[in-house]
């Protein structure tokens, strides 16, 4: 048996402890790690600094500034973790009550998930936040981060068990992976028996490497190519408004927007208009222009790099929006059909029919009527907090929650019915 | 392309049709379904007999009688179209609608899944029913029945995308693979982008073919190895009757009870009861008599066939049952961690504290206190139908009714908001 194979299980054997604590034992449990994080700021930020230091050369900037922690950043992540305990307890919650004319009495009760594998890069702020998430819902987690990471999330993960185990709650609930090579991560999608969910936080191939090889119940999370389509009936001006925000308020997360789809009836009234506020005014106010990638009707119309086909299937991440014309709802919805993940889609429109049809025939998490894709997200959707933005049908879709990391159980009283 | 991914990509074609399809629009198409099925019962039966014919023989007497067709059992799959038909609409269902502070309205919504596949063997019904519950929830369902039974499904099928037609809806909703060699069975579990939901009705061997080379999402549903265990504080009549109806009005089912635990302080009171109902009364009243497979503890009781390990592991459906004592609600828990299948399980206990332990800690689709772990069914639960009993925890636990063959979306409205 392999080292992660026996810390796998010894998630297992944690998993009913966790699970079958009271609310109020969780909430102190986190309210402990809290303060056992802010304690073991020095320690966590020494071996962080070894991390960035290693890293250094090895990964691009922005991952070095993801990589970094600082003491408010500590801080935040001890802040939290207190916001996870303040949050409604999703285990217990009854979903259904049916008295049976026989007599007996069926509950639906949300339950824990049991262990969840969480695989991701090198956030540190995610280890704390996901177990966090895990204990709250009552799921034991292995945590498996990449190596440039490792000993942030080591110090992170001992500050966390440390907090766990002053409740008399098994530190095994949270336990982190000592391989960093591709290996466990591959056994952790094969661990039938042992992981209950897996969800991969990280770029596309490790969504896809988990599509490809996992076995055990996993969750696709957070490819968004995502489109906003501005219709005939649109207010044009709201339209770069929400194509601006879309697209440059965070280009490097999965809500925004990475192709803007034009009606032909307004494209030529609509495209110089976007051309000015994405790069001239934006060169004017000091900020990033945005590169416009421009199929051959745009681009007679406004110029910009033209767009071949890849333009519209990737996640630029980038400062660089895709720019089509269409000839109406339908061929827009066609091309988001092809190119979308299913992630979040807008239409820009007055017209409510319109907007309804494009609601009911766009098959995505997040469908928006005249709003940035960018809302996208459990805090904004009033859900206080969020694992992952899941871009598939099974289980949970959208921003995932506490409740999305519960499963439930029929619970049957009865009077010694037989059938 | 291969024939079966070429039948898939029919039926993903057709699956945004069925999707958007109005309620009104399905409830006909069922209905009609059901009346071409009737009209096409000559057909329908000639096809059956030719399959009985083939398989004489080759399959045991309890699968030809699965197997085989008649006029009654034509009326009742008909019968089993309209009470779907009957049953109200899942989709469009709103579960939450939240308006934010931003002035934001978000409505989650409930959608079809897409395509749902469905391997199964001989039973030449749950090709009518799997398609009624598919079409009624809005999702292109994809058959692949097993080839004793392929030309009484072919016969069924063509009568169901009759129905679908006369009402304008597309034929490929409804789609039978001709291919019934192992290779497309295993093409289905591999078919990423054109399947969204595979449920395998099967058994263990099928159900372990899907858990091991499924990469499309996937429900276990069906392996039962599911306990009665009878506490110190039993009523020990009730704990007769509960384990006679599990264990024998109907061996063959996967709620069916396999193995009976008993509290070592009721022993010696229980055990020649158990054995006096299960085995002698039986015999009197001219019914199939229960043996009983006794560990060592039980053995020296009650005598029986005495058990291996492997007896507490398979799901004998048959007129068999495991017996072993137990020295308490614990260890009952810990035997059924490990030899159950997370599917239907039942203390017998007149101890409110004793049942509360055993409802929190057992961790199955469906646990009971006091009655029969026959009731683990969709009917029975209310549902009005089932496509199945799910074992796992992910989207779907116990009975899957039409609300778990769908997904959600957020629908988002705004005026414009950015963030």
């Amino acid at each position: 048996m392999t080292e992660t194979l026996q810390l796998l299980g010894r998630a297992r054997a944690a998993a009913a402890a966790i699970a079958t604590a009271n609310t109020k034992t969780k909430d102190l449990a986190l309210n402990n790690v809290a303060g056992a994080l802010c304690r073991a700021s020095a320690e966590i930020l020494r071996a962080n600094a070894a991390d960035v230091e290693q890293a250094q050369g090895h990964i691009s900037d922005t991952m070095i500034d993801r990589l970094t922690l600082t003491p408010a950043r500590i801080a935040g992540m001890a802040e939290g973790l207190r916001q996870v305990a303040a949050l409604p307890d999703p285990v217990g919650v009854c979903y259904e009550r049916i008295e049976r004319p026989n007599g007996l009495l069926i509950e639906k009760l949300a339950v824990p998930l049991g262990v969840i594998g969480i695989i991701y890069e090198s956030r540190p702020n995610v280890t704390s936040d996901a177990a966090a998430l895990c204990v709250k819902s009552g799921n034991a987690c292995v945590l498996r981060v990449g190596k440039e990471a490792w000993r942030s999330a080591h110090a992170i993960v001992s500050a966390l068990r440390e907090g766990l185990s002053m409740v008399g709650l098994p530190e095994d609930a949270v336990v982190l992976v000592e391989d960093t090579s591709r290996e466990s991560a591959n056994e952790m999608m094969r661990a039938v028996g042992y992981i209950d969910l897996l969800i991969p936080r990280g770029g596309a191939g490790l969504i896809r490497a988990c599509v490809d090889n996992a076995i055990v119940p996993c969750i696709q999370t957070g490819t968004g190519v995502c489109h906003i389509y501005v219709d005939a009936a649109a207010n044009l001006e709201m339209a770069l408004d929400i194509i601006e925000n879309a697209k440059t308020s965070r280009p490097s997360v999965c809500n925004a927007a990475e192709t803007c789809l034009v009606h032909a009836a307004v494209a030529e009234a609509f495209l110089p208009r976007l051309r000015e506020r994405l790069i001239a005014k934006r060169q004017q106010d000091g900020l990033v222009p945005v590169e416009l990638r421009t199929d051959a009707a745009a681009n007679a119309c406004i110029g910009g790099t033209p767009a071949d086909e890849n333009d519209f299937a990737v996640e630029h991440l980038d400062y660089i929006l895709g720019v089509k014309v269409v000839s109406g709802v339908q061929e827009a919805m066609a091309h988001i059909q092809r190119f979308g993940t299913g992630h979040s889609e807008c239409i820009v429109t007055e017209d409510e029919k319109t907007a309804a049809l494009f609601v009911s025939c766009v098959d995505c998490a997040a469908v928006y009527v005249n709003a940035s894709t960018r809302f996208t997200d459990g805090g904004e959707f009033g859900l206080g907090c969020e694992m992952g933005i899941s871009t598939q049908k099974l289980h949970a879709r959208g921003p995932m929650g506490l409740k999305e990391l519960t499963s439930y159980k029929y619970v049957i009283h009865g009077t010694g019915q037989i059938r």
